[in-house]
Parts: structure tokens; C-alpha cells; sequence
């Protein structure tokens, strides 16, 4: 059996298109290759239904029967009043072989699902390109394992590391290219959130202002022990956040006090560094106090997973790393 | 008459050899090249003497006859105690084609070192690679056109723009990678300078730690209206650079005061960031007021010219946009 990593890649990159959509569903891809050739491709559509192998099935049709299955996730094997078991799907179709990425760590399937398809005689390959199959389902895979949605703080700086200037003035630190970038990464969420202090002077509409994307746009709330404004959710504390339905990915905008208390709950898994040419000197800093006490403890936490100049500013995106 | 870049990207790497050594004069890389083959490699020697060219054509030798001589800098057409004219040197041995980077802004040369050779039949370039001259000769270039030695500012700095923590500690945010590339910084430099309060609470020793360099660690000098310690020069303000001699390139290391100071003057031409992965939160910010009054007049001045990665820190290279 022949495993060709770039249908994984495409199928990853299915998994992506629906991010921030399918709460509390994963968001997964599978292509379907038949002799070297795609027959189907699916993703988890908004709400968590079709799952992604079903609408691909139905793509590839007859020319499933023999062919190899690249999904990002075990095949859920759980019966469901939403629709069908996709292990037995596959099954049925005449799969021959199945790739996947990672394990479904939902007890209804773990494991479960690998073992239908090999009891049905379908060959069985798992692990394939499972780091980035990490990144793609974050949200999924971070409320299983740690019963809240991935958190993901976006900070606009200056190369001086400044958010505003002394008076408050933040418009505009970054250019027109990272600014859509953030508004591209807030139809990937389910919620944004920023503290009780910028959205009393700023304001922010924290939509989605994107050609097409404007259904995207998230819920919106307010990090305070008080009440909130018609439109947005009040979030008690970092911590709340485990209780929030409907919510896998979370991207906190600030400002400062806001960032802060969710980096000293250790309640962040990736930052979105946006750093135009800049130098500001006096004015507003992008943290306050975050618990750190020793330097020492501050390294080994954060890895740089990618980065990419937009227009003029710089894009860093660094990843919690927790063993 | 051919030309080929390749040898002006090596003569313009000679160049950088003794950067930090020759002040008053430039750091001027020579190479020549007969039939194809470099035949001669020459870069002015530490204390400016002797020059670029004069080195290249001892070891060239007869096979500079009928030579390419590629220098990052027109040849001295102005008489000295301490060596002959370049240009004389260049006609003497026989070249047939000169190709410079740069013409010489020095009033004694400023184009007659071109004429002279012209006027012997030599055929001249100009004008090749010399944005790229522009950096390795930096301080020269300063020096004739502003009066003034070229000013370059480094940061080590978190992800959240600190360079200290609130109580002071600051061993150490950047890594060893980091560290080491500082010091070869240091030695391109001709001075070193740091604020009062940089020298009376840390102390630091500035001065080239890396095996086989520590000759060429530079001068010190601190910020200040008062006097200096043993082994440390005063410079009572900014401005006051204008009037140092023997300093072609002065690495502004901080802290925050100093720093702060030279950008408010605008007399920074390059910023040297490196960032170490981390977050600090409260503690002590890289930079105070530099005068900024609103936010657009920060735009436009500062131009990404390199970035890398020193270990799991990331270094990037701005220079100021003067036009």
C-alpha cells in the first residue's frame, strides 16, 4: 500500500477551511485517492455536519471501491441521530486502505473506529503528519484534553514592543496587510474577547470585515466580574472559559490587562505577534505583570511556528509548548 | 569589457574585514582579475594603510596587466606621506578596466581618481552594487556626509519588548548564539557608549569576548555631563558624537536612557533586535520618550534589511530611511 504525504497535506488543509465552525465537532478533511488520482474530497461542514468522510464518499462514489482514504482523524464509530457511522461508511464504500493523522481521543471513539476498518479488512496506517494534524485541530484537541478551547493572544506592537501611545492613540500601528490578517484569523474563532477597559474606550466592532467572511463573524465578549453590553458575553475570569459551550477557539485581542491575566493563568497556547518598523518609546505596554519571577522560568515555553512579513509589518506566531 | 557582480559581492565582503579599524579612512575591498581568475585580493589595513588597491596589486604582481580591478570605492587621487595614489598604483601596473562601487565623497579625490584613470585609457565603471558599498563602508559614508559617526542601536529584548526585569535582572534574556554575534558586533565598532545608570548598576566589561578578537575590542564611553571612570571616555550628549575622532561606527548598547536619547536626536542608523522567545510582563521597557507626538510621523522611517535566527532568538537588522 502506497501512502503519498501530499494528500495528508491536502486533507490538513481541508480540516482548516471550517476552523472556528464546527464547535464542538473537530474540524477534519479527507481526500479520497483512487489510482493515484483524487476522487473525493470532504470537510466538516459549519455545525459539525456532513462529517468530512461522508461528503467525500459521496464525491468519489463507485470510484471509492479499492481506493486509499487520508483523513485527518480516526473515523468517528459512535452511533449518532445526526448521521452515520463514518467507519462504517467507509466500510461499506469499499475502502481499501485508510491514512489518518491522529487518534480520536473521544471516548465514544478511541480506537474504536481504527479497529471497524481493520476488522473489515481495510489496512490501516495512523500518525501520519500528526504535529501539524495537532495545529490544524487545535480547538478539538485542546477542550478534550484539557476541557477549554485553545487560546490563541493577538498582540500589535511596535518593534519596542508598545500597544498605544501614552495617550492612547493605536490607530493605526499596523498597516492595512496585518490588519486583514487579523480579521482572516477572527473568522477562525468561535469567540473573541478583549478587557473590560478596551471595550470601554475603544469600542472595537471585533467583526469580520473581510469580502464573503462577514457571516464569520464570532461571538464577542467582555473579560469582567460584572455585567455586559447588549451583544457581548460577560467571561468572569481566564478560568471561565472551560464552562464556555460552543467555543473550542478563543483569540483574545487585549489590551494589556486582559493578555496579562490569561498569560498568568498559563491560559494561552499561541501568540499572533504583530510588529510594524515602528518605534514608539513612551506610551502603553503590550503586558503588565504576568507572574514571572525568575528570568529562568520565563524560557522554554514558546516556539516560533511560523513567520511572514504582511505588507510592511512582521507576523510571528509562536506555540505554547507543554509536555 | 566584461563585469561580474560575483566579483563585487567578494570585494565588497574584503571590505568588511577591518570595518571598525581604519578610521578616518574607509574599509575599501579590492579585487583583480585576469582572465576570469582573481589574481589579487587586497582590504585596507587596520589604522587606514596600507590601501585596498596598493594590497591587491603587490600580490597580482605582472598578472595585473591587462587586469579587472573591482573596488567598493573610487581610488585616492590625492597625494600622502603615508603611500602612493591608488590611481597611480592602478595605471602603473596596467589595468585595462576598473569597475567601483562608489565614487569617494572625500573633497581631495571626489572624482578625479576616476579621471586619472580614464585619462590614462583605463576603462571605468561606476555605480555597481552601491547600495550594498553603502552598508560595508557605512561609517566612512557618515562620517563625509553628516559629520557624524554611524550610530547603531542594540536591543535585547523579549517577545513583549523588555530588556530587564522590574527588579533589574536581565541575565539573560538572549542566548549565547545572541550573545556571541554582539560581540562580533563590537568589534566593528570603534566605540562602544552606554547610559550612566547601565555603567554604575551592571558594570558590563563591552569588550570583545570571542577567541582571537579580543585585540579589537573597541573604546568605551558613557553618557554623561560628569567625568568617567578609568578606562572611559564621556560623551556629554548625543550631538556631542560629531566631535570624536578616530570613531567611524559607535554601537549604542543602552539601557533604556541612552537609547531613548539617540533616537530622540534621531541620530540612530541602525537598530540591531534581538529578540529572545519569551514574555516578561511588567519589568523594565527597552525604550522611554523619544519625542514621538503622533503616531503617523512614526511610520517611514525604519527599513528591514536583514533578519536570522541566533539559536531560538531572532535577530532583525532596520536601518533609517534618510532621504
Amino acid at each position: 500500500m502506497t501512502l503519498d504525504l501530499r494528500f495528508m497535506g491536502a486533507a490538513l488543509a481541508l480540516a482548516e477551511r471550517t476552523r472556528g465552525a464546527t464547535s464542538p465537532n473537530p474540524g477534519v478533511g479527507c481526500i479520497i485517492v483512487n489510482n493515484g488520482r483524487i476522487v473525493g474530497r470532504g470537510w466538516t461542514k459549519p455545525g459539525g455536519r456532513p462529517h468530512a468522510e461522508a461528503v467525500a464518499l459521496a464525491e468519489a462514489g463507485a470510484m471509492a471501491r479499492g481506493a486509499t482514504a487520508y483523513v485527518t482523524l480516526e473515523p468517528c464509530a459512535h452511533e449518532s441521530a445526526r448521521g452515520p457511522r463514518c467507519s462504517t461508511l467507509l466500510i461499506a464504500a469499499g475502502v481499501a486502505h485508510v491514512v489518518a493523522a491522529l487518534g480520536d481521543p473521544d471516548p465514544r471513539t478511541n480506537g474504536k473506529g481504527f479497529q471497524a476498518l481493520r476488522d473489515a479488512g481495510i489496512v490501516v496506517d495512523t500518525g501520519i503528519m500528526a504535529q501539524e494534524a495537532s495545529q490544524a485541530m487545535a480547538g478539538f484537541l485542546t477542550r478534550q484534553a484539557l476541557g477549554r478551547p485553545h487560546v490563541t493572544l493577538k498582540l500589535a506592537m511596535s518593534l519596542d514592543g508598545r500597544i498605544a501611545m501614552t495617550n492612547g492613540e493605536s490607530r493605526w500601528i499596523t498597516g492595512p496587510e496585518a490588519r486583514a490578517h487579523t480579521h482572516m484569523e477572527r473568522a477562525r474563532h468561535e469567540m473573541i474577547l478583549v478587557g473590560r477597559g478596551t471595550l470601554e474606550s475603544d469600542a472595537p466592532a471585533l467583526n469580520v470585515r473581510l469580502p464573503g467572511l462577514e457571516s464569520r463573524s464570532p461571538r464577542r465578549a467582555v473579560l469582567t466580574q460584572g455585567g455586559a453590553p447588549d451583544g457581548w458575553e460577560a467571561v468572569a475570569s481566564p478560568e471561565a472559559i472551560a464552562a464556555l459551550t460552543g467555543v473550542d477557539h478563543l483569540l483574545v485581542e487585549g489590551g494589556a490587562g486582559a493578555a496579562s491575566a490569561f498569560l498568568a493563568a498559563d491560559l494561552v497556547d499561541r501568540l499572533l505577534l504583530y510588529r510594524a518598523p515602528i518605534l514608539i518609546g513612551a506610551g502603553k505596554a503590550s503586558l503588565e505583570d504576568i507572574g514571572l519571577t525568575a528570568l529562568a522560568d520565563a524560557h522554554g515555553r514558546w516556539h516560533r511556528r511560523d513567520t511572514r512579513m504582511l505588507g510592511s509589518d512582521q507576523l510571528d506566531v509562536y506555540e505554547r509548548r507543554r509536555h
